[in-house]
């Protein structure tokens, strides 16, 4: 039987009261106590942990903060946050804490059908951001035929694949693209893929990059997750429901909240997911502000996020009145087979914020004008903007192995 | 108590006999049954296995080769050799057989006293050859902190042995080098580093690179290491006996051949290293000839090689008649601190063998041309050979991260 939710976070509070500095301190400055706090009561008065607070504490208690509930001499692996928005977090675990998160992707492999039998392929860096470690981990503990794609060159990659004859992908969209754009072009399409789990940018659940992907990997089923470094594993998809992305109700007590009000959102409305991972005790967050933009779909069972991950809280940009994701405009450029890379240009002039697009074609596309100008009509119609097009030369854009950076200021 | 290798050894062949095709078949070849087979016979009569027949296997049985005990599906683990002498060898293990290997490097850690309480900086790709991803996982398991360095700049790396007060650093001794020099330039030199665990070249048992490694690591002692991906990790060196490599007697049995007549060699005369692994039983190699060229140290109990070891089978070149091994040529230059990188051209000239040196100096040396003389008037003395020695401007040679290439035929 599976404890409930309460039962888990009760044991947790119970466990760090008075053990963890850091957590204790909040307990008390909300006026509880870990012994006799219910789930109400925890929603109610817990105050929100955020990233600008992990930050301070770590520098003001250097290397790892306060937020340990154990002696550091019982910590095993050491992870960091990719720092995309400043100075990365340190993040540590102990063993019964790293084998918590195995346990996730246990069941996430076990609902999307990845087990022995499987040959899972990782293109990953495996350096000090969590990203695919954990799966890596238990896909072997699982029984999977585990190859590591550290340190290769793609078409080092593309060939461990085909000789190993891998079934199950797992890395960035952008990355899964990029692959099988290059396996394409060598004329060596890999075939047998059966699951692709992408994760670290919000494209597994937008359709036009799960069409792309579905057509370079003819057979596989894209899968999308998120996850996060400081928080663990917390998302999958069920394969037969494409833009659903399902919570580990077992792991992770969520909440979405209005970001400004920090109330409950109405169901079905957009708001930013607030998590406390019920079981990653050396180094717990409660009430964790991800920042990450969520719907409910309220027609599913559990929690189930309409969309995936829409987009960021600070992502957000307001253009003359329209809100716009990044992951909105992904959505459009990716439905044109046509373009190979994108950029996106925001400058600020005195508060009037302005975008512009800069586009790559496709080795040997033709009709660089009229892409472009489709490309501006569909932004046209799907965010009811006027955003200028232009084509940059092959090769002209970045491209990338891990999250991708397309979006620019000027 | 720890079972005998005649143990072992009758435990591996019975488990192999009439299950690993390979295997089998080289039994039958030399007449022998696994179950009625002693270690006086084993040795006497099994064939040796190459990595060329290997090669051949693999080629003839895609992808892994018949040299299999059970069915696919019981395999969690692949890697691959470097590849560097041409094609890789794919090489499988089951979650057996890897905790094998882990059980090794536990015990080398135990001897190095490398435990809880340590953390672990590991600079390695964790890509597909085997490297220090078993001492990666050990280290884990065994309760260090381990910190995970693929993916990274040396500068990232530095900042993250730093940040996190590394105690332990495993690379190959050329990185280490690297790592040390420029933690040093940077002006935050890392403190608190007790043991540099060094392997994948010979460095660790050359006098002049620990020297030069432990003036760069003050307090950090160097302990060499030696393993290979179809292998497994073989060697360790106790932390007061520098020079010497132990072999692991209750994983392997190793035999020291005449690599022309592949008879034992006279105690302590220098011969290719012939292994056995007794209990990576998923993939093993039997009889396997290694290449390394080794002498056994006759005054130390169990198996001790003196000088680490010494070179390749295949990297011996002999020039005018002297025999020389790139270890010994390493040894030499690297007794100059003023010297930041080497390459070494062999030409041939119809059958005769000639070598001429470059060499880089640190950033700020002078003296280039007494520099070079030296060192040229040191390697006469060492080889009695007399090889021209450049200087090549600042940046000019190529550096490494991984196995250093700095033979270069022209």
């Amino acid at each position: 039987m599976i404890p409930s939710q309460d039962t888990l976070l009760r044991a947790l509070l119970v466990a760090l009261d008075g053990r963890n500095a850091f957590q204790t301190a909040k307990l008390r400055q909300a006026g509880l106590r870990g012994g006799a706090c219910d789930r109400a009561a925890f929603l109610d008065r817990f105050p929100f942990t955020t990233k600008a607070e992990l930050l301070a504490d770590q520098a003001a208690n250097p290397p790892y903060g306060s937020n340990l509930t154990f002696p550091i001499d019982r910590y095993v692996r050491l992870s960091q946050t990719s720092g995309s928005s400043g100075t990365p977090l340190r993040w540590l675990d102990t063993a019964e804490s790293w084998a918590w998160m195995l346990d996730i992707w246990d069941r996430i492999f076990a609902e999307i059908g990845v087990g022995p039998g499987d040959r899972v392929f990782v293109a990953f860096s495996f350096g000090p951001f969590l990203g695919f470690w954990t799966a890596f981990e238990a896909a072997a503990r699982r029984g999977c035929l585990v190859i590591p794609g550290g340190g290769q060159s793609t078409r080092g990659r593309i060939e461990a694949m085909r000789d190993n004859r891998a079934t199950v992908l797992l890395c960035t969209p952008t990355y899964a693209v990029r692959l099988g754009e290059d396996a394409a072009a060598d004329g060596h399409a890999i075939t047998g893929l059966r699951r692709i789990v992408v994760a670290g940018e919000p494209g597994g659940s937008i359709p036009a990059i799960r069409s792309r992907l579905e057509a370079l990997w003819p057979g596989a089923v894209v899968i999308d997750h998120h996850g996060m470094t400081e928080i663990g594993p917390v998302t999958w998809q069920p394969a037969d429901l494409p833009g659903v992305l399902r919570i580990d109700e077992t792991a992770y007590l969520a909440e979405i909240l209005n970001p400004v009000t920090l109330e409950p959102v109405s169901p079905g409305a957009t708001g930013e997911l607030v998590l406390t991972n019920l079981g990653r005790l050396g180094m717990p967050l409660l009430r964790y502000r991800t920042g990450d933009l969520v719907r409910q779909r309220t027609d599913l069972p559990g929690l189930a996020l309409d969309g995936g991950i829409i987009g960021r809280r600070d992502d957000l940009v307001i253009v003359r009145g329209v809100n716009v994701h990044p992951s909105a405009v992904e959505a459009v450029v990716r439905r044109f087979a046509e373009i190979a890379e994108y950029q996106v240009e925001q400058s600020n002039d005195r508060g009037m914020i302005e975008l512009a697009l800069t586009i790559e074609l496709q080795p040997g596309a033709t009709g660089k004008t009229e892409i472009a100008d489709r490309l501006a009509e569909a932004l046209r119609a799907a965010l009811t903007l006027r955003i200028p097009v232009r084509v940059a030369a092959s090769g002209a854009l970045p491209r990338f192995e891990m999250k991708a950076k397309r979006w620019v200021k000027v």
